[in-house]
């Protein structure tokens, strides 16, 4: 197990800031640079670590992070290594094969980067969105070159297993294929179903319900970041976005047909819909746990909360997940407590107990 | 205010077993119906009224609420007015023009008929996921023709409030439209996105994040009865399917060619996306409101939210909504509480105080 005491972070927007924290809750020794003084600032007043003096002559840290867009990694890599900013180097990049083909051609010291990608985010930017948490339980993706030393690979799995990541070694190629389908095709869809509400009156809006606002939430984020990773992914990205696009354009040929016959197409595409939705990993990384949903009715007061949860650890129900909806013009709210389907009834009949409404 | 004392409820899926529960719990009588008898006795043992008995000779309902398919609207209409169940007819059908002029067109008594259209559901369908809940809040559409009396109007304004729903006044082709916008697209667009996942690997699945989680939710639902829904409002649907679709096909172009001019007219679309995603109404319904994020490192064992929440309550500090993300093999979550920001440093100190790990 490689020692990672001290490390530096070039970059320090929301991927690069989280990192810096998670290391520091470590009590690892981060040094912060950035371009823009006034983020470098803000980390360094969030905690993050201490800014690198430019001229810094300090022996090089263990581990250098460059936390840059994809088209600025391979410049800042042959420049952090003149200057011996570390002994091993790695980014953040969402796009993989081209920072990697373009460090090759710049010359760069391949033997001691190993690419990684934690697959983290939000839809905020910058350092004040950072957090030391972005990555628990999160997959990152490790791109070792052929050249990269045993170290260097020690090393960067250990940065990511420190931020409590999973790591997960990956050909970049592949990185950047999947990621096409997993978060850059779908992101571009998710900003043109949002692009069509432009045009629409306050009474559509005033329909719209949680599906529509779970397929555009990540049309919030930032378009700069996203063209940049967007550009440096082009091709797969291109064929994700045409497949999509050919998909719907049938579908939507098949819907004027109107006969029997195209709708059980459209019906195969939803069919196809289910199988691919159904494969994607439960967010506690196996498959997806299915709990049992006790909705509780809450006045929204100071305190309701706590004699709820109490309740369920008196009845000594684990609970698993939480949510609220409240309901507009209303003190009330409906609590939704996922627990194992079996301490469901359980946890109901102690609500119910204490005065609480669990309908159903 | 016309008062609903009994009320006929003709199909027990989802929709039409939540309505029986919401208003069985203000003590309002209701009498099922299924041509699924498996369906009308699950309904029945939820408690969400009592089955009509087919020669039923009893005096008309006040309400007769036909929760079918919409291709099934016009004629369950027809046959419910036959046998004289209510003296108010309503639907929840997600499409309104096609049923209403099909009952004009069967003869159907529209004196005495409003169309309704609740904006509310789940991935899950059937009596077994009906919830008394389910409408809290949420907008209720209500497309009356031009013959519905007042009395109808007021009849079925009254269900929609007895259900805690907010009732919204539209017009049947602007409702289709809308939802075409807000509802009917947007799932159709989420399943083609899933249905790539069917091909990918389980590397790329391996590094599914959020995003697609969200985008593809939706993705989730039955195929059944959302064929029935799409067929019905095919038109406003495909033109929706096919403005997404040039946007990306569109998009997809423009990365393969790489030039500047072309990335920024794909930074265009994210911009787009951006504007429309910020125009959808927040959850309270009125604008997003934005709550600040405690994040809390928690123990995953009973008992330990409810000391947290305590804590909350002794601070005085009313919490808005909470979610639990847990991190894979550690026994370790992280709780993310939103309050009010003025009251989040109050509420950090608080749990901090109290020995909770508060990061940030």
């Amino acid at each position: 197990m490689v020692e990672v005491r001290r490390i530096v972070v070039v970059g320090t927007g929301l991927i690069g800031t989280s990192i810096a924290l998670a290391m520091r809750k470590r009590g690892t020794e981060v040094l912060l640079t950035d371009r823009d003084a006034g983020a470098l600032r803000m980390a360094v007043e969030l905690g993050a670590g201490e800014a690198l003096a430019d001229g810094d002559a300090a022996e090089p840290a263990d581990l250098a992070v460059l936390a840059v867009p994809p088209a600025a990694v391979a410049v800042t890599l042959l420049d952090a290594q003149k200057r011996g900013l570390a002994r091993v180097y790695t980014d953040v990049a969402s796009v993989k094969a081209l920072p990697l083909a373009q460090a090759a051609q710049l010359g760069c010291d391949l033997s001691v980067f190993v690419a990684g990608h934690p697959l983290a985010g939000r839809e905020r930017s910058g350092p004040a969105a950072a957090q030391d948490d972005l990555f628990l339980g999160r997959p990152w993706a490790l791109c070792a070159p052929p050249e990269a030393g045993p170290e260097a690979v020690a090393a960067v799995t250990a940065l990511a297993e420190a931020c409590g990541a999973e790591p997960v070694t990956v050909d970049a190629e592949e990185h950047d294929r999947a990621v096409a389908l997993v978060s850059h095709g779908p992101h571009v869809v998710s900003a043109a179903v949002a692009a069509r509400l432009t045009a629409a009156d306050d009474v559509a809006l005033g329909l719209a319900g949680q599906g529509v606002r779970d397929v555009t939430r990540i049309a919030a984020s930032d378009p700069r970041l996203w063209i940049g990773i967007l550009s440096a992914n082009s091709e797969p990205v291109a064929e994700v976005l045409e497949a999509v696009a050919t998909d719907l354009a049938v579908a939507a040929s098949l819907l004027r047909d109107g006969s029997e016959g195209a709708a059980a197409h459209v019906a195969d595409l939803l069919l196809r819909g289910n199988a691919g939705r159904a494969r994607i990993p439960g967010k506690h990384g196996g498959d997806q746990k299915t709990y049992a949903v006790v909705p509780v009715m809450i006045p929204d007061r100071p305190g309701e909360l706590a004699m709820i949860f109490q309740a369920a650890g008196i009845a000594g129900v684990n609970i698993e997940d939480v949510s609220i909806e409240h309901s507009p013009g209303r003190p009330l709210g409906v609590l939704e407590i996922s627990v194992r389907p079996e301490a469901a009834d359980r946890l109901a009949t102690e609500l119910r107990a204490r005065g609480w409404s669990v309908p159903g």
